[in-house]
């Protein structure tokens, strides 16, 4: 009896996509030999939505373990704006049930960050054969100690630490360096300690521009003329912190500030006097081939992935705990997300090295 | 008799003053043994001004070879704009000629760009012995076919590209990257042929947003659902060209355009409907070690310039030209810049490989 | 009162050496202020029997997160075969005793592998008081899942086999690639999965020649042209596993094999009519940079061993536990070796992407 | 009318080779437009003398910039030594001519060394119009200033001894790096120079074991504990530089002698009492994504191929001399090697730094 699965890719890309669906793949075929059919689906959701899918062959899994991005194309849209071109009004789960059944897969397995998995998890309430696989560069999903991803934007983004920072001691200047990670401070906390960050912001720990100008200036005083602030995408004062979200962001919109890092830079250099300039390295932190670290992680996601498909255990998302892989059900980790909670050990960390964490 | 040589660093930070000064300094070892007394003076010209300098001992210049930044230090400000602190208004050269006396220096090495040079001409014309030596990413000094700086920031702006060509693929996007190069279009106009870029925008060159928009949707009639842009910072379209500076100036304060490169975006979005980005790499571009072939040119240079000490030869500036090292006089380049001219090889390649000039 | 802490590293050198001594040092500083003083102990425990050491100072551990090798120097020696030159017969355990009471050390920080821990506890149930931290790109002390060092050498031979494999692929070759390990299997394991090896062999799993030709073989047939060997420096087939140690030495000394790696790819010549090349990147895989990784994970070992310090806490190696930092008594853990389990989940992964195991 | 252009690529593999064939492929589409047809000939001559072809779709040439090997397949079969299988005697060349005929070809470009540009030349002076393309990472094609895959190789060398370099350091060692080049020095010198080599040692300039030793004495008497050294895989010592090749290879067989490098390690160990370790990058200098260098060389390169192509100009093959493609007759350059002469400045730059030459 053959298994027909179905395979989409969808959220922001990342690194170690391809190597997570061919890890998937070739288990799969390793598994079931001539009695297995994959089908791709094109473009996440919308693909599944819109009917976009595509046979693969054995030979399409060949040759991107090392690639970036994915083979099957992905949207960030989130789900609830996603539109159907030239359609008033469509039931979008409904359409995504039909393709499903007409594609006569026995499974489909999802890889994606938080909004995926919650798509997911709508699509295995209808009764599909879901499985996720915990994508991001964020670091973000509850119940895995760590995501695809998140090691080969570690090393991006501690390199552009690295090359900040001869500019910065050359020049005796603040560089303040944005990273990403969605609402979650994990990839500017890791690659701020990789990187000797001096500063380290994150959305999780509000900060006190107050506290920033002081341990800069504590730095000047001790001889140190340059400063390196690693600050998350998603850092915000602690005014703005005690803020409800709708108030927070009328709040951006009147002052003109879309993310922290240029505001901070510019108080900095008003409260200091030292020359500070802004560096955002932006969407290369996403790119590229994956880490060794990421290429392994993936395959053995992938690997994961096809013994649940052989055991038909669905309904749940792949994840590593304490060095095991494992799996959580859907239900319990949709619409959930996984930030730096307060006694994270990183956190003493870098507070030992002498980081101001804000 | 006891050779007395001052070396200092002024302008932007770039890979390659550290093989550079090595360079020099190694050479004049070998060639005076310890007859040669190696002064570093402070933070460019800034420290010949307040006379901030130290004796640099042979171990000084151990292990610095794949270094980034400057040992010495550096600054950005502008010669006309530099201020004295506490001092009403001072002669900066008549100080200058003063400490290089003070100092009892035989020679000056000045590692710089246009501005550097520009003052390293003037203190040679007070009759001070002057040796420029050709550094910046942007590879636009006057007279010399290349400058140390330059290929190791077009492996960095590649490595961009490349990392955002995942992206890109993925999302059906069109990416903006803004790469630097100061008013020239050699850093873009080369890593964007090497990363493969669908579009080339250069000051030289400047570009009508029609014409860059009827190229993406030229590509995605041809199935190409992405495209690639490489921005050059200075980078300006026609109207803006034919403005003299102030008034461009003016023109872009009032329409709040820093750089082209978000208003390119928003314009093409609007123009073509597809979701556009924009990536700034930014700083990063001129940190970290400097690749192979800036170790190996910035060697050459610094063996160079301790000849021409040996020689007594001053009032230059050294430079590659048809792979053979040379000098020039300063009296001649400096003031000038070697922009992209419009019979460059590399713009017909560009156009060979389909790309859109704008 | 004042701690005086002894800091050393011995045995081959390896990344992140000077990210755990700056670890150690920056969170003693943290946690002491200007009542601790460090010590720095030249090469190894040579140093330490030999009186070679120097009082360091805050700047000394400046600058040295992102930098190879140790700053304090190494050595691979093993402590059987120290001589002290120009002495007949010497207690080395004493003279180290010795030194260690002249020093008023409190404590003695031991970085090494697992010759350097058995030492260290040889010096401990002396009475001193030891701290082990886990360095070794092998990855094969006991009582720790992961070593500094082990990620950034897993980079690196992930990058030699993604090179080769281009090679490979081009001409049509079988290509052995012999990594590093010492007796274990781990950095060939990973590094072959990170880079997609075709044949996989480690020490653990001794190989039967005929089963790697009948891999090719297989391979061929399926269309693919070439393949990629990761081969283990300690890998050994079925034969030699037999045999006892000195046997096998005596053995590969008739014979004249150094490594399996020479042996495998000329039976592979002969049993396929495959061209087959050997590729052996040596050293380097122990150099350059620690990996971001290797840097958290360096920085987090030496910030639990200052901890130690406060708390008095002795005789202990540092280790990584389920993502936790803990620590184990060096006497359990002194003479053991950590090597690949036959139940390893990751062997399991790879036979599910079709590796061969041997 | 259509033009039928043949590409193939012969000897080693090397990085640049995709993007020469997709820059020629790219400019002639862009001449052309549909009436170019390509023709792409499998693994070399071997190809065109069994009929081993497939006509190539625009789209073959998409991605292909970045990626490390070639699509074509290559063989470094020496065209003399070159069977084919099943037949006893077969006129090579004449079977070339006929598959040139058979396939309609207007023209065939040859990407390859100094052995392909022989053959090329070869089938030129039979009438079929030939242009040779420069590659190699060994740089000694004879009329051309560089070659492309010459500087990705030199980027792979230096890197691997800045790795060496921290192990070096570490363990007061002497490190023997064997590089290739075949029987040419370039690659060895500028990484050598890139990568700071103590000594660096050229088949160009036999060395003399006594003047290696005492250079490495030298410098530890100067403090320094630990050398590298740079050695081509085609280094000789004077005694062997006297002798013929027959002569050479015999004393090489008899000795044990493959390549100098374990000769030298063990001579310097005996002569100096340090510790020396050889090590051997191989064939990981020639793979992986070209520079970015060797991308816009090869890009330029191609381009000037479909230009030749367009202007009906054969018989040549594509050089860079000062900056310019411009191209040489094949008959003047086939069968000639360029070997670093005794007058390269870079030799003079060598010895400025202190390097001894052997």
């Amino acid at each position: 009896m053959t298994k027909r699965v179905g395979i989409l890719t969808s959220g922001g890309d990342c690194p170690g996509l391809n190597a997570t669906i061919r890890g998937a793949a070739k288990a799969l075929y390793n598994q079931f030999g001539a009695n297995v059919e994959i089908i791709g689906i094109r473009n996440g959701y919308a693909g599944l939505i819109e009917g976009d899918w595509q046979e693969m062959k054995q030979s399409d899994f060949s040759g991107i373990l090392t690639t970036g991005g994915t083979i099957l194309g992905t949207q960030r849209t989130p789900f609830k704006l996603m539109k159907v071109i030239g359609e008033d009004k469509v039931d979008k789960v409904a359409r995504m049930k039909d393709n499903y059944k007409k594609l006569k897969l026995d499974c489909l397995l999802c890889l994606g960050g938080n909004g995926t998995h919650k798509t997911a998890n709508l699509l295995a309430q209808e009764g599909l054969n879901i499985i996720g696989l915990p994508k991001t560069i964020d670091n973000d999903i509850w119940g895995t100690d760590v995501t695809f991803g998140f090691h080969s934007a570690m090393n991006i983004a501690t390199d552009v630490i690295d090359r900040i920072h001869t500019t910065a001691s050359s020049h005796r200047r603040v560089m303040v360096i944005e990273l990403m990670g969605n609402k979650a401070g994990w990839l500017t906390l890791y690659s701020g300690i990789a990187g000797g960050a001096d500063i380290i912001l994150i959305p999780e720990l509000p900060y006190d521009i107050e506290n920033v100008a002081a341990a800069i200036e504590k730095r000047n005083k001790n001889g140190r003329t340059f400063s390196i602030l690693a600050v998350a995408e998603g850092a915000m004062d602690r005014q703005e912190a005690k803020m409800k979200k709708k108030e927070r962001l009328a709040y951006r919109q009147e002052h003109g500030i879309k993310t922290a890092t240029n505001r901070i830079a510019a108080q900095i250099e008003q409260m200091t006097g030292v020359e500070t300039r802004v560096c955002v390295p932006g969407h290369m932190q996403r790119g590229g081939s994956p880490s060794a670290y990421d290429r392994v992680l993936a395959t053995r996601f992938g690997t994961y992935a096809a013994k649940l498909v052989a055991e038909d255990r669905y309904g749940v998302a792949v994840a590593m705990v304490n060095n095991q892989v494992v799996d959580n059900p859907l239900a319990e980790i949709a619409g959930k997300s996984k930030l730096v909670p307060a006694d994270c050990p990183m956190l003493e960390v870098a507070r030992s090295m002498g980081v101001s964490l804000g």
